[in-house]
Formats: C-alpha cells, structure tokens, sequence
C-alpha cells in the first residue's frame, strides 16, 4: 500500500533541479516539525494518527452503529466538512453509493449552498424515512450549515417530538464555546458531540471525527483508515528527507516556477472525482493567496480525454498533470468475442486481457500521448480503493500541501480571502444593521 | 427568456476596447454565415432550430413514450454523445433526478469510460429491472461505447431473448455507414435507428437526436427546447452584430489577451455542475490548440466558495469567471423565528426574505469581492431552468464558441489532439497487429 511517485518526469524537472530544491524541502519540513512557520497553531492533522482521541474514536463507532438504523442520514456542512467525508465513501463504496443496494443508510450532504430546489428535494426525498442529521460546524454561525440545521432540527422536532428528534441530531464542533456547543449542552437538548479540533483547520479535518462519523455511518473501517495515515506518517513524515510526498511538493514548485500555473488531478474512475475537489480546496485554498499559487483542476479520463483531452494535449502550455491510477480493481469484467464482429473489437476479446487491463493501456497511451505534447505528468499509483489507501492518500497529500506551501512563502493553514464575500453578504442582508 | 450580458466589467475592459474589436466579430460572424472558416462543413447546428427533420423528431417522442414504459434507461455515449443529454437532464429536471419520485425512467450513462467498478456497479443496478438502450456513436468503433454495448447488448439478449431485445436498442448513428449502421440495418435486428448530422460535431449536437431522445425520455419537452434554440438564433445569429453572445467571445479574447487565461463558469446551484461540464467541453475543445485557447473550469457557489473561493479571491490574477445566475427559484423557502438565535440567523427570518433571496444575496457579494480583487466578473442571468431557457443558452454558447475560435485564430470544430492518445493505446492494446 503506498502512494508511488513515478520520477519519470521526461526531461520537464530534472534530477539535479530536484536536488537542488532539497535545502527549500528541509527548511518547509523542519517549519513543520519545529512549529515555526505561519500558521503553525494548525499543526495538529500531522500527530493525529497517533494522538487521535481513542474515547471519542469509540464514541464515534457506536453512534454510527445507531444512526445506520435509519434510512437517511444527512450530513450538514460546508467546505472542509462536507468534500472530506463525501470523497471518502465516494472514493471507498461509490459515486452512486446512494443508488445502490446496501445495509447502510442513505447519505445526503446539506448545508453547503443556499440553493432553494437542493433544499427542497432533500425534503421531498426525506418525506416516509426516518431521519438523522449530523451538524458540523466549529462556530455554528457559518450561514449554509446554519440554515440547513434549523430547517432541518425544525423538521426533526415535527415528524418526532423533541425528545426523539434529540436523540437523532449528531453535532461536530467546537469543544468547549459557540452556537451549536451552547445548543447541544442544553440540558433538554443534550445532543451527542464531537470536536472539531482547535488546532485542526477545515480543509486538514477529514480524519477527526468532521469525517470519521459520516464515513464510519457509510460501513467504512475507520481503523483501517487511520492504519493507512499512520503508515504514510511513518513513511514521509518519520522517513527521509527525500521521499516521494516532499519530491512532489518540489516537483510542483519547479513547474509553477517554469509558468505551470494549472495542475490537473487526473484519475482513471469515476470514484475519485469527490476526492479531486477535496484536494482542489486543500491545495487552492493552502496556496492560492498574496498573488501566488497554482489553480487546481481535476478531470476523469477516459471521459474527459473526449472533452478536455484536446486542450490538454494541444492548448496552451501552461498546465501539468497529477495522475491517481488505482492498480486494483473490482472483479474482472472480459469482453465476448462477436462473429461479426462490426464494432472491431473482437482484438481486445480475449481472456488475459480484462476491461482494468484496457483501462490501464488507456492510462498509459494518455501519459505518453501528454507528455508528448508537453505536459509534464506526475504519476501516483494507489494499490487499491480500499479505506487504509484513502488514509494514506489523504495524509499524503496533506504533508505534501503543507510543505509545498511552505515553499512557496505562504501560510498554507489560513484562508483570509473567504471572508470578502462573507462581509459584502452581511451588508447587503443587514446583518448587525439593528444592533 | 433571455441570457444576458451585464456589461459591467468595472474597467477590466472598457467600451472601446470591445468596440475596436467590432472588426473581428463580424469577420468571425461572416466566417459563419458564408461558410468560409475552417471546419465550415461542421455548421449543422446553426439552422438546425429552423431546419431540424420533423420526421425524426416525431419519432424521437415515439420512442420515448415506449422507452418510458421501462424502469431503467441505459445511455451509451461518450463525449458530445453523453454531456449534453446529461447536462440538460440534470439543469431542468435535477440532479438527483435518478434518485427523486418521477413517471419516468431512472437513466444511467455508460460507455464514457473503462471503469470495471462503474460497468459491474451497473449492472447491478439493472438486475430486476426493465431495460432499454440508447447507444450514441457516429461510426460504432469509439472504443468506450463499444464496449458498452457489446455488453448491454449480450444482457439484453439474454434476459430477453433476440426478439424482444431488438426492441429495446435505440440506435443514433451515421445516416448511412459504419458498424451501428450496419448492426442496426440488419434484417434481423431492425433497431430503432436516429441520425448523427454529418455536418455537426459532437460538442455542438446536442440538439440533435444525439441529445433529444435521452432528454424525452426524462420527460423534458423537446419542443420547447428547439424554441427555445430558435429564439436565440432570432435574437442573435439574425440579431444586431454587438448582441450580447459575439460581445462575450470579443470579451473573452480581450481577457485572454491580457494574460487571463484560466475562465471558471460559476453557477449558483449544483443542477448547473453538468451544464458547466458540456460547456468546458465545448470551449475547451473548440478553442484548445495551436498553443493557444482558454483553459475552461467549472465551481458551484456557494459551495466552492469554501474551496476554490481563497484562490479565485487571492491567488494569481491569470483569471477571469463567467457567471450564470438563474432568476426564478423553485417553491420558496423561508427561514423561521428561533427563540434562542443562538446561531444569530433570525436577521433573514422574514416573510420577505426567502432563501433565493439570501443565495442572490451571495452571487451579488460574491461578484463585488471577487472583482474586487482583481478578478473580472461576465454575468449572465437566466430566466430559469426550464426547457426553452436551456435551449436558448444551449445556442448561445455554441455562437458565441464558434465566433471566439474564429476570433482566436483556429478552427473551432477539429478535434485533432484526440486522436494521440487513441493512437497509443491502439498501438499498446495491440489493435491491427494481426491484420
């Protein structure tokens, strides 16, 4: 199980430009491992899969245990506590992990938009199920979370009563003050809690218990998911100096130095594209500030080689490629010869080479043709989709995303530029306007 | 029923500048009209709301009435052969459209990618239920759809038997050639059979047979679509030549020309997330060659404002959004009276306000702080999502495509970079070897 930096970067970064990087690579470490660069107050993702909280973990295990007696369970937040947990069932069951015939409940994620028809839907599906919602949000004052709760708490207390829709609302916050820990404190209320870890940003929460509940809820072994974070922390974090989660924060700071402003996270399976726009906010919203960063894209092929293939292959030369390809795969599925065989594709019938073999073949041609054309491509293979490889991954990139900011002289733990739209909001709806 | 451009650019680009490019818009316009640009045998779609085959699109309701009749509705496509359909199906009717109560069937599109997780969760999904198959290819070799349908094809035959099972394949293909063609010809088969135009590219067909019958079958109203379509060919392509859609591709160059060479479509509801998909394909193949042409990304806001936000308020200025705003809402959902506010949001609980209201609130704080810092801001507003609206936008983007590709210098209906990979893989999968 290992995240597998392919070095063949066909003559894009070279060995002694990688070399030579070693000594930025070392200061953006030793920042982490002595606290010392900006934001460092938001360290605490890098020990977390060894100090995690064991009693909250075994909270965490018995009420997903209770909420999968329900048929929907709806997961309230935004950002950081909403793309974790939905890449993590996503990338571990299925994108149509909904669709499909399971012993879990539905999961539905709200509160991450202000949209009348998702809001409504998400009601019109809720009508004859029986319901639990988790709220996640450190101040409970966020205004998507915020809306959806009270609407949904709302409708909670009419289908159940207060006492049982109490029992049924799952709240993940800050440990000791705000909105929701006020309102889950309340004697009458006395909601079940989980932290959002203080030293924890949103974007680095996935495995606290902001994605450990919805994902535990969705029949996936938490333990195997910090297993595999463990491991990756031993293996760059503990390892050397020159490993492949470092090699890659480098390798991404030389070609945003050569003008590649646009990295594409490309995978082979429809089942990553949730954990692409969690690594598109963990790598954006880490870097993108004082004018720098590069613009995190993400595509899947071979779906997107006949949508934004050409461009890719033939646009401007501004852009590099990530590519995930998972080397397992789900049982083997063969194509029959035909004795027509009209659609010629009776040379791939044959019995040693399965749809994954093809899959692969595309993945190869697509990195050839690329690199070819003048992308430089960056190569992860992942063993499986299995939870230890998603907990590997996500620390994998974590670490990666803290150093490479590091490097290119930001704080990768803050996000000032999200509350412009926040205040011009409040002004324009008049918040605080009659106090 | 209108898409339009708020001229307001706050000095990004001023009045002259577009203006001066006045020349260039009617050079690329004349291009269209006279057929005398590059790729000018691909400009089916320009009349095709006035010269559309009545014949062909009677027989399109036909079938879908009799595809209705089944649980599940299988789409084979990839490319311009899958987002359109998917995009209008997700944008009028929604995008759990699968998981919400309807008459209609569920549709699920295959044969976009060599998943063996995607195709064996498929198949799953059919156990039980009854199907019918829509495969979309102009010459039937496309290697993903193939597959597909070499697969579907063996199921259908033997869950129904051959008779039965001719009956529910619905072919849209070449009017006189290739594999599907012929498959679909034989005697013995006698499927169902609708028309790939010759001169219409896959991106711009959607509202062909390509896109129209899957759209049916989702119970949408194609009439309205093509109205729709033929009121924006009225208002522009017969319109004045400054209209609001060869504004957008003179605007587009211009930014372009400045260095903003990242465009994100912005939308205010996750029901646009395939729109923006069909639309980066669009662009982004239209116009990615030659070293040159736009990159196409895509954010849902809210949503993404907690993600991609920071970067797109603070990083690199190489950025300009085109954003959709959809005026009209669903049922109305207003925010109750809390007694406690602890999470302080009884300042939007009035009557008056309703949750489009605060989400219209966050597109107009969200433009003011992005422009703000340094991003340029394109608005459209969009009456709502219905039928005629997404034909008239549908057009809009496919004028305004072939005018800016005109007006960056290429041809705007070639996809040449697609074939590399293909080629590749080809050569790795062994294909011809024995020949």
């Amino acid at each position: 199980m290992a995240l597998k930096l392919d070095k063949n970067l066909y003559g894009f970064v070279t060995e002694q430009e990688l070399c030579s990087m070693q000594g930025a690579v070392d200061d953006a470490v030793n920042k982490i491992k002595n606290k010392t660069g900006a934001g460092s107050e938001y360290l605490g993702w890098v020990d977390l899969p060894v100090t995690y909280d064991r009693e909250e973990f075994e909270r965490i295990k018995t009420a997903a245990e209770e909420i999968k007696k329900c048929d929907v369970f709806i997961v309230i937040g935004i950002g950081g506590s909403y793309l974790g947990a939905r890449a993590a069932i996503e990338f571990i069951k299925s994108p149509l992990y909904n669709t499909l015939k399971k012993d879990t409940p539905d999961i539905y994620f709200a509160g991450n938009n202000i949209s009348t028809s998702a809001l409504n839907e998400l009601l019109e599906i809720c009508e004859g199920k029986d319901i639990c919602i988790n709220v996640i949000s450190k101040s409970g004052k966020t205004t998507e979370p915020a809306i959806a709760f009270r609407i949904f708490r709302k409708y909670l207390i009419d289908k159940y009563g207060e006492a049982e829709a109490n029992k049924r609302i799952y709240v993940t916050t800050d440990k000791a003050k705000g909105a929701l820990k006020t309102l889950a404190s309340k004697k009458e209320n006395g909601y079940e809690s989980f932290v959002v870890p203080d030293d924890i940003g949103g974007r680095y929460s996935v495995l606290s218990a902001v994605g450990l509940l919805p994902i535990a809820v969705a029949g996936i072994d938490i333990d195997a998911i910090m297993n595999g974070a463990l491991q990756a922390r031993n293996d760059l974090y503990c390892g050397p100096s020159d490993n492949d989660c470092y090699r890659y924060a480098a390798i991404r700071n030389i070609l945003y130095n050569k003008n590649k402003v646009i990295e594409i996270l490309a995978s082979y399976d429809s089942a990553l594209i949730m954990t692409a726009e969690w690594w598109k906010q963990l790598f954006g919203e880490s870097e993108g500030k004082d004018g720098k960063g590069i613009f995190p894209a993400s595509v899947t092929f071979t779906t997107d080689l006949h949508s934004l293939g050409q461009i890719i292959q033939a646009g401007k030369r501004n852009i590099f490629e990530t590519v995930i390809f998972i080397k397992d795969s789900d049982k083997d599925i063969f194509i029959e010869n035909d004795a027509d065989d009209l659609d010629e594709l009776n040379y791939i019938s044959k019995q040693y080479l399965s749809l994954h073999d093809i899959n692969k073949c595309a993945f190869r041609a697509t990195v050839m043709a690329h690199v070819s054309g003048g992308v430089p491509n960056i190569l992860f293979e992942l063993d499986s989709r299995d939870a230890a490889n998603f907990g590997y991954m996500v620390y994998f990139f974590e670490l990666a995303c803290a150093v490479s900011g590091y490097m290119l002289g930001v704080n990768p733990f803050d996000q000032p530029g999200v509350e412009e739209y926040k205040n011009n909001m409040f002004e324009l709806l008049g918040k605080n306007k009659n106090k």
